[in-house]
């Protein structure tokens, strides 16, 4: 370990890229605190928050004083730097480079697209009042679509995980964004069998930290049906 | 040298991210041999370039046989695998943890919000012989502010690069972003002294490789210039 004391880790479980920090951060052995900033409360603007990320964006990492925002570095910085098994990130360049691609396109793909989804039937309209825009849901919905043809055609078409053989990096940031539509009672990944069976072997990779991480989002959708 | 021959680059000097790899392969020493994917002529939808990527996006770089896309891994495995100075992607776990921080920020910042601005006033227009859409300009011209006032308050606060005292593969994808709407005639850093003085940083760091690979951009402004 190059630092004392735990890494502080401040999230919100109902961000996506919490989530995958948080999963990684459970089915590995660094030693972390967890300091919850509840965006729907706006914990994120207060004023001891924006010093720390001027941002004002979760999660945000502190480590032996080094503050690192964005998940994706966060992940990769995390996986350097604690002695974790070398699959999450892997040194030699062309397996790194695999998930280095992965995640460079899931910024402009994956997670806007997935993001969009969750935002027209959950955000909006929870905080409008207002129903689901159909037509922006309809064409969300299609953007998706096309996002998911590519991760099963080209990421999984010859291998189990995002990156090869083993779970990475990317696949933890992948099924955090993909899930996050269950908050509002859709399983994007219904009718894709393909996209199912990977999601098992991440699920099956991570254990319990993957039902830990996804708790509050669940309740989130429990809370919406109850209320339909 | 890690592999025989020339690492194969397919690019397209009208776009941004080729431009950053055009810098990159021409102020190192890393031996390659340029392939010209014309994206107006639609060549990079040909049966033969759509075999190498599916995705029938440039660049791509074949490196003994390995392929692969999306700009910033393909810097970040250049800079690992070929024997460059290491300033370019440090090693050091905070100071590598800082360029992926910025190139993690870059695919939802700086990289859509100044395409956007080149999107409207250039490419769409001599697509559909319409003009400019205003409404929609001054949006994103106000959304890539936001961005600017970021790189300058935050990334460029208190040192002369955007992750540290020397220049990083994400200086190269940032500028050539910002570089883009030159091609309308745009300098979107006129009123901004700090980033103008990082742009000539970087213009000094790089040499004539900059100039190089944006002759092609300088030609598109001036010819647009020619028919107003």
């Amino acid at each position: 370990m190059a630092t004392a004391g735990p890494v502080e880790v401040y999230l919100d479980l109902l961000s996506q890229p919490c989530r995958a920090l948080h999963i990684l951060l459970n089915c590995t052995d660094i030693p972390h605190k967890v300091h919850t900033v509840a965006l729907r409360r706006g914990e994120n603007r207060s004023p001891e928050f924006t010093r720390l990320n001027p941002m004002q964006k979760v999660p945000v990492v502190v480590d032996g004083g080094f503050v690192l925002t964005e998940s994706d570095a966060i992940l990769k910085y995390l996986v350097t730097k604690y002695d974790v098994p070398e699959h999450w990130y892997p040194r030699q360049p062309e397996r790194r480079a695999r998930v280095d691609e992965y995640t460079a396109w899931h910024h402009s793909n994956t997670r806007p697209h997935s993001a969009k989804v969750f935002i027209l039937e959950v955000l909006l309209p929870s905080q409008s009042g207002s129903p689901v825009d159909a037509v922006h849901l309809t064409r969300a919905l299609a953007q998706l679509d096309d996002t998911l043809d590519k991760l099963e055609s080209m990421f999984l078409r010859r291998q189990p995980f995002l990156c090869g053989d083993d779970i990475t990096v990317a696949d933890l940031l992948a099924i955090c964004e993909l899930m996050q539509p269950v908050g509002g009672g859709r399983d994007v990944l219904q009718d894709r069998p393909q996209l199912q069976r990977w999601r098992s072997r991440v699920q099956s990779a991570v254990g319990d930290a993957f039902e830990l991480a996804h708790t509050i989002l669940y309740a989130v959708r429990d809370r919406r049906k109850a209320k339909l």
